[in-house]
């Protein structure tokens, strides 16, 4: 094919919205796929995979989605040929588990426990410099009829354990914000607000408290109320009432008892609020033991109005909780009703992976030292002695360790520098009597070493895939 | 959302081409994708990965793709809208490790040591009953104008390990067949077949050697030439000579130079023979250690014609070689000519995951009794100890065991069968008195334990992430 034309160069432009990463980079991301599998699997969470794609049918059983969805079609599709159904990719990994639990009902065991770390695809406009291809590692529970409500705790418990432990996320200070939906619906109902279109507003009024702050929020009511049937002056008693209740988080069962006991306008016998009630403080009792401040209650917290039933989850940066939720989730009534005709109750949380990750590297808060996996540099003194080391290389290997033979017989210093242009920590030399060598590249320290007993100093434990 | 009309239920089909498996064998897949990993980095291979997706003009920059190609776009597309270049989801890894590579080049080191395991599509028609999504697993290296040849060695090294350590594989008789490019096409040149359109028709007939036997290749040539400006006789003379030699495998360099020595009509000083043959056993000398049979040299392989340009690979299951090549490869003067002005041979291979793994399911060959990853299945015997046994949990889980604690305070047969169900090999009693038991679930043996120094009995290790 090789001819001596100038060769057509189609020069690729990176396509917004999709990741990619250097060798350095994705080192480290797996390390976090690594970790948040490690943690899932300790609580006996079990894989799945779904395929990228579904039935538009599927994706859309529940009604309209508001989620920008990409549809694939066959380039060279036979225009007349109608028998393929119509295939896009998933948008979230929630709608595929619903198809999966509905598709495998009989298969499976329940209280069935699953994590799922896919991409998942948003068909974005470019412009908004948002991904429109991303992973998401999600946990859910399902249980058929019921499905108790430790494993409510269970899931920040679990996730809190996840973001703590993702390499670069040392120093950050996040919070988990948990609520339980059914104090704000229990409330609503119990001020004589049932209306949908009127329970949306207010809770997305309530949603921007934080961003807006309470005055904001009184001055929005009065002029929502004013044109209602309802009393705008008693409505907004009860709600300035429900306002300072949601302004503030509550570190434990106890102090949000209290507040609750004070605010005068909440009736916390109506049932679904002493449920909700009885809930949250449950599920923040069984979070004593993380640390302080680790976990707090935030009654202003509204997500999914129309999904989650019970608890909910949001985790932010507590320095930064403009940059919205970075793990969310939350108690649902109905997992796959769409799909099949059981009532299956589930409570799941979810990391948004790439968003979290991206801001890490944006930040230089992970380590980017090593382009390899390789935890040793083979030295080649000469060519014919190649097979002769590669008997050392295969030790080491069997022992654990990741070993790149330099691939020609180059002067030491040239060998040298590539390791550590790799980041390679360690520079073997098998020596020709028999003998062996380990550099340490970041000390600089020479030692004498053997292939069957070397171990790795400590502190590079945490490179390990194994 | 709920109603007391009753729910309308769209039942999911399953989506042909695009596999999905049950938790059991999920976990199994896991463990082959651990292990390839591991192969992979110990020999010093880091990981990329690359958008689903490549503007379609990438992967068509060579020219026209002979693979169905899905092209994506947004359902709510606005038809105004052009800015969006076409994107279309890739159909291998190469292509995207081209493009990579050319975007990348100068933050690369190289010789560039990467591994992919990714999902690929593939717009074929479903009634076919291929796999129109499916994971490859592939290591190239890279170089800059040249790469060793010692390279072209280590990659059916690296695979034959991968392969035979694949759990379920344990009893499949695999080979590898290697062959070098340059002694077939400077086979024909010697003999002047120059002729392009030529040279596929026979090399496609050598490649059907194998397939249909001998006689019907010298059949099909005679048609062939007959119709040309050769002396078919004279030609035929050759070709039943490299037939007889492509006909039967080597096991090693002696083999092959040998028969290559009694053929009288294959002209064994041509430079492009020459190098061919050199090239080819110093591949078979350097995977003398392996067992034997592990790799033949097949001179009868034809691979990628347009693109390969040296060694070529593929691996057949010796029982069933019709079944065709579950891993293939070979050594490519120019990786990224099309994206970028610079030479980068390179020589890589790739196991074709997802068909592979299907056909040891489908034949009933991997072990799916484990539908959890919990090596524990923690009893509970009160809800109200669920603290005081979580602790226990907390133990085993810091020590790197997975752990499920049974969910709620259940009968106990009721716990046991559970953990049958699930698969969980262990299941601990965490007595009041703070003692501890632990039942082995295939065994029966209950004995007494404690959970800072409890370990796995041998043969349970293989099932491990960690």
């Amino acid at each position: 094919m090789s001819t001596d034309t100038k060769k057509q160069i189609y020069k690729p432009r990176p396509v917004t919205g999709f990741p990619e990463w250097l060798p350095e980079v994705r080192l480290v991301e797996q390390q976090w796929f690594d970790h948040i599998r490690r943690v899932f699997e300790s609580y006996g969470f079990c894989s799945i995979e779904t395929p990228s794609v579904e039935e538009l049918d599927v994706l859309r059983a529940k009604g309209e989605v508001d989620k920008e969805i990409y549809v694939i079609e066959r380039l060279h599709k036979d225009e007349n040929d109608k028998s393929d159904a119509r295939l896009a990719l998933h948008f979230d990994q929630t709608v595929p588990l619903a198809r999966y639990v509905a598709q495998n009902f009989n298969e499976l065991v329940f209280p069935f426990k699953r994590y799922q770390m896919q991409r998942v695809w948003r068909g974005e406009r470019p412009q908004a410099g948002r991904f429109r291809e991303f992973y998401q590692c999600d946990i859910d529970v399902i249980g058929i009829d019921t499905l108790p409500l430790h494993f409510d705790a269970e899931m920040p418990a679990i996730m809190w354990e996840v973001m703590n432990g993702l390499p670069g996320m040392e120093n950050e200070k996040i919070q988990m914000r948990i609520s339980n939906r059914k104090i704000l619906i229990g409330y609503l109902e119990s001020i004589g607000i049932n209306d949908k279109s009127l329970i949306t507003i207010v809770t997305n009024a309530i949603d921007k408290i934080e961003k807006n702050g309470l005055e904001a929020f009184y001055t929005n009511m009065h002029q929502v109320f004013e044109e209602t049937a309802f009393d705008t002056q008693e409505i907004l008693i009860h709600l300035r009432d429900f306002g300072t209740l949601a302004a503030r988080p509550y570190n434990n069962a106890d102090e949000l008892r209290d507040a609750l006991e004070r605010s005068r306008h909440i009736n916390t016998s109506h049932p679904t609020i002493k449920t909700g009630i009885e809930e949250l403080c449950a599920v923040l009792d069984s979070l004593a033991d993380l640390p302080d401040g680790a976990v707090v209650a935030d009654l202003a917290m509204v997500r999914g109005l129309d999904y989650y039933t019970g608890t909910v989850y949001e985790t932010v940066f507590v320095d930064d909780p403009g940059y919205g939720s970075i793990c969310s989730g939350g108690r649902y009534d109905d997992l796959a009703g769409s799909y099949i005709n059981k009532n299956l109750p589930g409570v799941g949380i979810s990391v948004g992976f790439s968003r979290l990750f991206a801001r890490m590297v944006d930040q230089k808060k992970i380590d980017v030292s090593r382009k390899s996996p390789a935890h040793i540099l083979l030295v080649m003194t000469a060519e014919e002695r190649r097979g002769e080391i590669a008997k050392t290389a295969q030790i080491l290997r069997a022992r654990g360790f990741n070993v790149e033979m330099y691939h020609a017989a180059k002067k030491i210093p040239d060998q040298l520098k590539y390791a550590s242009r790799k980041g390679i920590p360690f520079v073997w030399f098998a020596e020709e009597d028999g003998t062996h060598q380990v550099k340490n590249m970041s000390s600089g320290e020479q030692t004498k070493t053997d292939p069957q007993s070397w171990v790795l100093p400590e502190g590079y434990a945490r490179h390990e895939a194994a």
